[in-house]
């Protein structure tokens, strides 16, 4: 009998990091479940992340404040606007937070490596997005070899850390159903940039946006619309 | 007229960072300088860090706070022993920090894109160091790659940002004289992992062992034995 492997898994609280943490799980890891309190204005994303982490019991989960430049973004500049009913306008909307997903990827990578977990997870997904530039796959290839030439664990093993980003060429609806199979309670997760006060969804970031369209696609209900 | 150019730095508050940052002024930089409180035993080199930046004036010094995992290094486990005597003993002693470049440079770019700077200097060097995977300079052209493809001001104008590590291919006697000709004033400098009680060097970690044979090399004193 052999323990399970550990990952690490990025869990921000939305649909795709929750796909990809029962995705994770379905594979047998052991998931270290890893995110980030960077003064996002969706702050309800991060109880999201605890009400997941709590349901599907990780081995472990790390919230980890992040101290990001104030202006860098709408997402963490309060006096900023949050892009509504603009989903597609701007090649890279404003909603962009610079260097998010290689500070991620860099705590996961630290994280794993005197964990001797492998395999890093993200729900980075290069269909049915916002377009920035870090959730595309030549970025996750770049982030992997650099991995594997900055650590003792990747250059002794040779490639020894993968970036699994298994939602990457799904198409939203198709990761609405993959959740469904794996068994995601939709109402732990949150998907809004601009929440409303109690938390219900502004319905018009690009982020509701995407949502709404890949539950409308798979026919499926989401349970935040009936909040 | 044009202002200087902003760059962020990374300093450490050694001898390398200390000179690297006077590469990065000599070239006419604005410097961002950037320090890490990442619960390293010798934290004497952020005081050195904040009197460097004092005495030499940068645009801005910030100094950020970072979780690390408690185990993953003899630099941040205080029941371990730091290696002493030992230089070249192991081809990656146990004061190898995971990820640690990775993360600094991860801040740098966070901070340096939305400040308009595409130069970032970290003090890395190749040549007299510990063996650390990340001070070589195929990871280093592996991040400057993989942050290109991470970003917006990457992708739009086309490998905007610079990994700049000037000390990379210099011996530590080179960086000695190169440090000298710039004016660094090495009593504000700090190199030992294992400082004793007032901030004394232990004289026998790595980083003492490297720092003595370049300053013997260079036949220059440094102020540092006279404490």
């Amino acid at each position: 009998m052999s323990a399970s492997p550990p990952a690490v898994v990025l869990l921000s609280g939305g649909l795709d990091s929750a796909t990809c943490l029962l995705v994770a799980r379905s594979e047998g890891f052991a998931v270290h479940a890893l995110s980030f309190d960077y003064g996002q204005r969706h702050r309800i994303e991060l109880e999201r992340a605890r009400a997941l982490a709590n349901r599907y019991g990780p081995a472990a989960h790390r919230v980890l404040p992040l101290d990001l430049p104030d202006r860098g973004s709408a997402l963490t500049d309060p006096s900023a606007e949050i892009p509504k009913d603009a989903l597609g306008r701007e090649p890279i909307p404003s909603t962009y937070v610079p260097a998010r997903n290689t500070l991620f990827l860099a705590h996961a990578l630290a994280w794993a490596e005197p964990l001797g977990a492998r395999d890093i997870f993200l729900g980075a997904n290069a269909l049915d997005y916002s377009g920035y530039p870090d959730c595309r796959p030549e970025f996750l290839e770049a982030f992997e070899k650099m991995a594997n030439l900055a650590t003792k664990a990747g250059i002794e093993g040779k490639s020894a850390f993968r970036i699994r980003a298994p939602l990457l060429r799904l198409t939203k609806k198709e990761i609405v159903l993959l959740a469904q199979t794996l068994g995601l309670d939709f109402s732990l997760t949150s998907s809004c940039y601009d929440p409303k006060p109690g938390g219900r969804p502004c319905d018009r970031c690009d982020s509701c946006l995407l949502r709404a369209r890949g539950f409308r696609e798979a026919g499926v209900s989401d349970p935040l619309d009936l909040r």
